[in-house]
């Protein structure tokens, strides 16, 4: 039994005593706590790949900023990996994959993953479950198809992504054929990540802005509706990240919650998601001011969300640099000015 | 006398024979021709501040491609180094500030740039206009402050810009007098490039995507602005990528012409803009594709700008691996389906 369910509730469309609050990659990056365990190891994928202290990161932000859920500690390209396509993760840069997809015959000699592949995911959810005792939900996550499918093309972040969208304009089947494998992936391991114990589940699109609108709904929507649709027992939470064009659509969509980025207006949002929840989207930076400065931007937030069912959140994941002193006080005001 | 004024006239507002095209990053990047001319120097800024070579690179699309335009080779940093803040280009990798700024202090040793100091702009200007004998206009350009002051801040390119939005919360007091600054600078420096031949001008945020909507107008629109009201003489293009949500706030500025990008909607952008000439807005990747699929593209953009005043483009830069082929077939495209 969960003690807190407050995001749960929200996110089925409930009225809440106050606004649930969690923070993207709060699992990592900014607590002195997860470098520690962090530095104690040979690498990021070390700590992935390790249940006990992918679990042990995945709690302290619950302990030390209060937050209402916590997210395991894991990466989106971990299903690249199980695909056949390793990556590396080179510090301060982030990651790389020594092999891309560059020919149909790449990715013929790619598989879809099988869930069990991944059993380090699940069983670090499972010691979570364990030791969080129903403190609060775990929220799983994989990346949607599009932003899996750029990284195994460009072997990395870019600044155009032009190398993988390129495929969308001169070879439309190979892309499917590879969105497709990658969603089947995506589908079998979000299902073992809920049987493991995971309470709700995000579909992060960090690539979405970089997208026509045609070929979004095309190439990225297209194939996170197909993970929607195969996943009932769990609420979704979709974040598009720069796909602004894309909200109207998403009222189609079998998510219940659709995270908006700081460029996105929570008016607007409302209007065009009157049956979804919303979560989001302080701007990061808004945690380098003065707490009288976070206070009035997160005041300002809550009203822009009004009574609409609301996860409060980043815009985007917290950055590295972020004082911890100062996320906390945003948990903790989000927490005192929502309450009622 | 100008042979060839069409780009002028559509962004007067009036009426064409046909869609006059350009390409952003035209000058440089995808010709063998400008890439011999560019392997023979030292480096990016000697070609920048050659006039008779930058004249040279100039007019080569003109040239080769058949574009209603030249645009003169430069760069928007010119303005910080004129300010006190140099820049270096690095292969590869993009611009590199060896000193960036930090505090007030650094911001109190910059000056107001003396135009004077960008005469080689301005003789590449007189150089190109000789030379091109009317065939096309000029474009001149500077790049928006918000754009200018995040480069003066990160010292390149970043993910998320966040040192310098950082500033907007800590000290927009400091971050005004760094913006007015280089406002000053680029009013100055303009107003140089119209002297000198040109006859519009661009102004290019950049960077404009990463700022939340209040900030956008608070920080870099109000900048724009100043600008636009100081530029009496020639018609002005402003073009902020990524600030879809500014596009209704752009009808208040004195510019006659807004760019879109690839992800704005030219159907809904006529619809907050009926009384602006827009331009652009193809997907840079379109050109990878087969000239089949390259003429539905352009067909379909020109069909969605449709009676409204157009200046066809990119929505972005071309990008360095297009083949030079695939450009003239969509310049050739587009003079050939806009006829009437």
């Amino acid at each position: 039994m969960l003690k807190n369910d407050l995001i749960l509730r929200a996110a089925r469309g409930e009225k809440t005593e106050r606004t649930p609050v969690w923070l993207m990659r709060q699992a990592g990056r900014i607590l002195p706590e997860y470098r520690a365990v962090r530095n104690s190891l040979s690498g990021f994928k070390e700590l992935v790949e390790t249940p006990e202290l992918a679990a042990e990161v995945t709690i302290q932000p619950v302990d030390i900023l209060g937050v209402d859920a916590a997210i395991i500690f894991s990466d989106i390209l971990v299903i690249p990996e199980a695909m056949g396509l390793t990556y590396e993760m080179v510090e301060k840069k982030g990651p790389h994959f020594p092999k891309t997809v560059e020919s149909k015959s790449d990715i013929d000699s790619l598989k879809v993953a099988d869930p069990d592949d991944l059993s380090y995911v699940y069983e670090a959810i499972k010691i979570t479950k364990k030791e969080l005792d129903g403190r609060v939900p775990i929220i799983g996550f994989a990346g949607a198809p599009w932003t899996i499918f750029s990284y195994m093309i460009e072997g990395g972040g870019s600044k155009t992504f032009s190398k993988a969208r390129r495929f969308l304009y001169t070879d439309p089947a190979m892309a499917n054929q590879l969105l497709e494998m990658i969603t089947s992936s995506t589908i079998g391991y979000l299902k073992k990540q809920v049987e493991a114990g995971a309470n709700m589940l995000q579909i992060f699109d960090s690539w979405a802005g970089v997208l026509p609108p045609e070929h979004y709904t095309q190439f990225s929507l297209k194939y996170i509706a197909k993970i929607c649709d195969a996943i009932t027992d769990v609420p979704i939470t979709v974040f598009a990240k720069g796909a602004w064009w894309a909200l109207p659509e998403m009222a189609n969509i079998n998510c219940r919650t659709v995270g908006l980025d700081w460029n996105m207006n929570p008016h607007e949002s409302r209007k065009v998601l009157p049956n979804k929840t919303l979560q989001g989207n302080l701007d990061p930076c808004a945690l380098y001011g003065s707490n009288e400065s976070i206070k009035e931007e997160t005041r300002n937030m809550l009203e822009a969300f009004g009574d609409q069912p609301h996860i409060a959140n980043l815009g985007h994941g917290v950055y590295p640099d972020t004082d911890p002193q100062k996320v906390k006080y945003f948990v903790d005001t989000v927490k005192e000015l929502s309450a009622h």
